[in-house]
């Protein structure tokens, strides 16, 4: 079915607004309310009530999705055949430009006892400015054979990013975390014949890594989901439509370009990223737009900083508005409520507001309103056909 | 899925009636309800008392479906895996006996400059009679080869049917239509060596058509959408049903006539086509009636109109009830809202009444009600399964 959208696809001139609230969804307790209904929200409520509202399953029944799925689904990329590996989200969340060829693997620093066993899997969770020291250490000291190159990044705490960058490297390679302590790391084995010839330029990279920081707290990094850049149809070739992705985390960053959009450096926060989409306006088609704080409080269990993360951007609603989009929806990637303090299955409320939406009886936006929404129940990856089709950019399906 | 249902089916006495009220569905916007929701409907209302309702989606989310797949679906299809091409479309519109190996194209006549160029891809809009008048010259004057026929129908206006039948005809061709003007047509080209010869009939075809009209205003003509009758299971087949469907346009029948029912010539208009209903009520299992003016209506942006179309349906419905069917289901092949005069995606309201149907709380038929009906939100092509269970014609899945 999904694959019926591109070739219906045709121009307009409407442009889209896609707000990703990160972490929207909530879920109610026997002494609270979700977070949504208890933020005091009149200019989303305004939408609701001109607009049309639903919830949405972003990969499927029961499942608690990640950042990469619940945005490629958000972006109309099936989340299940789309699924990025862990290489290909952590160079997504450092920003780095990941290319056709690259091997690309998670990097957690470790600390191994005298007999090379693992006795910490995460170093002690050192700090981010040590893991930036090591890595500047090794980039300076490691030196590859022929014309591999190698890029390390660091992401936060005890993880990072390797990439590998050469011809005729293979990702088909198995882990080096042995995924408990007491033991010693495995070797990069290859898992095909195809990756001997990768295997063996990792454990040469390792073994230096392993002389290096020798003396370190963090004296040894392991290995995971090694993984290569799976071609993926850019928005604007699959959508025909020039699109800017705006965050102040790098991981939406890197999300963003996954799918081909353009994206600007880091925003200082929502407030910024607005001034972004206006700044921007005239050049684009299709605006995504993140709040992370929304997430980041869910995580905490902190009630009252979700609600003013989404009291935030109902704040610059008008000034979004003002901009006379063809449509604007408004979600979250997938729910965090406050009261589990983690990612969660629950569906996600989303509303859809512009000209040809259409407009139901929901006068409020919240997860229990938008249940009875004119949208019903749908999976996040269709929210892009239905702003696609409220710009007037679907053709009429059979003749 | 869809497949387990002719596997389940049996025979049964109770008789089953589909009401397609066209292009059915509505949006509500700031200033207006739904047609449905104004439409002032006691019986249909009785009907959502009495019985469940629900909401259906025709192709998918955000797919705006064209008559022929909402059809389909209405008739347990899946529209997507029997989509009909605009030949076979074009021949179910005139009503024209398709038949396997036969090669059908629409047509449309068109205007060339002195030097081949089109000028003009529909000659003017010419009028029906003046379609009519140039398919009967050309019947008479174009001589074809060997044992091929063909067959030249009048649809309206500039458009028409083109069928060629023989042995070994392929369909396999590029469109002639260049879509735009300024440029010659394009030649008949084969797409695979199989269609070689038939590019060849064509041309000939072609040629002769040329010299035929070269003095008229629509001085040639274009083909479009190359389409073979792609088999089919009949509803007698594949649910054990004698089948009628019955309509005031030609479109309607011949879609009909693609799934194996009979078709009574078209009726003159609803009252009418309720009347073949009663006369032919001992004869048939499966009653399809079809409403034209809901749909023209909605695309005119003509509200009274369209309510007027569903009130009269409404008035017949004692008449329909006191044949003692089964089960009855009203609802529509797709959304045409007089608010955006076209074609839309918006899921459309049903309702079925019938004595294993079920009821719920929903006691109005409208967009609203519906969507918290008994049925939830159905796709299109699960309808006529419900209809069935309804009928007691559906086996236990499983010991």
């Amino acid at each position: 079915m999904q694959d019926l959208i591109p070739s219906l696809v045709r121009k307009s001139d409407s442009k889209i607004v896609l707000v990703v609230l990160d972490g929207l969804g909530g879920v109610r307790t026997s002494s609270r309310g979700t977070e949504l209904s208890e933020a005091n929200t009149p200019n989303l409520d305004r939408m609701a009530a001109e607009g049309m509202s639903g919830v949405h399953t972003v990969v499927g029944p029961a499942i608690t999705p990640g950042s990469g799925a619940g945005h490629m689904a958000l972006f109309g990329y099936d989340p299940v055949k789309y699924l990025l590996g862990r290489g290909a989200l952590s160079a997504a969340g450092v920003a780095f430009d990941l290319r056709a060829g690259d091997v690309a693997a998670r990097v957690n620093f470790c600390t191994l006892d005298k007999d090379g066993r693992v006795i910490d899997r995460r170093a002690g969770r050192i700090p981010t400015e040590e893991n930036i020291r090591l890595c500047k250490i090794l980039r300076e000291s490691v030196k590859m054979e022929g014309d591999v190159e190698f890029f390390l990044e660091t992401e936060r705490d005890h993880r990072g990013l390797l990439v590998l960058r050469g011809m005729g490297l293979s990702a088909d390679l198995k882990d080096t975390d042995p995924g408990v302590i007491g033991i010693t790391p495995n070797p990069p084995i290859a898992r095909s014949n195809e990756a001997a010839g990768t295997a063996i330029i990792v454990e040469r990279f390792l073994d230096q890594v392993r002389l290096i920081l020798a003396e370190e707290q963090a004296n040894f990094m392991l290995l995971r989901g090694f993984d290569t850049l799976r071609p993926i149809e850019p928005f604007a070739l699959r959508y025909l439509l020039r699109a800017r992705g705006t965050a102040s985390y790098p991981m939406y960053r890197g999300l963003s370009k996954i799918v081909g959009m353009d994206v600007p450096p880091e925003t200082a926060g929502w407030e910024e990223t607005v001034e972004d989409l206006k700044a921007s306006w005239d050049d684009y088609d299709y605006f995504f737009l993140h709040q992370k704080p929304t997430d980041s409080a869910g995580e905490d269990g902190d009630y009252e900083r979700k609600i003013a993360a989404i009291e935030q951007v109902d704040r610059t609603i008008p000034e979004i508005l003002a901009l006379n989009p063809g449509v604007v929806c408004v979600t979250g990637d997938h729910s965090t409520p406050a009261a589990f303090m983690r990612h969660s299955w629950h569906p996600v409320p989303f509303l859809m507001w512009g000209e040809n939406v259409g407009v139901d009886l929901v006068d409020r936006f919240d997860e229990e309103a938008a249940r009875l929404g004119g949208f019903g129940h749908q999976y996040a990856k269709d929210l892009m056909a239905f702003m696609l089709a409220a710009t007037m950019r679907l053709g009429t399906y059979g003749a």
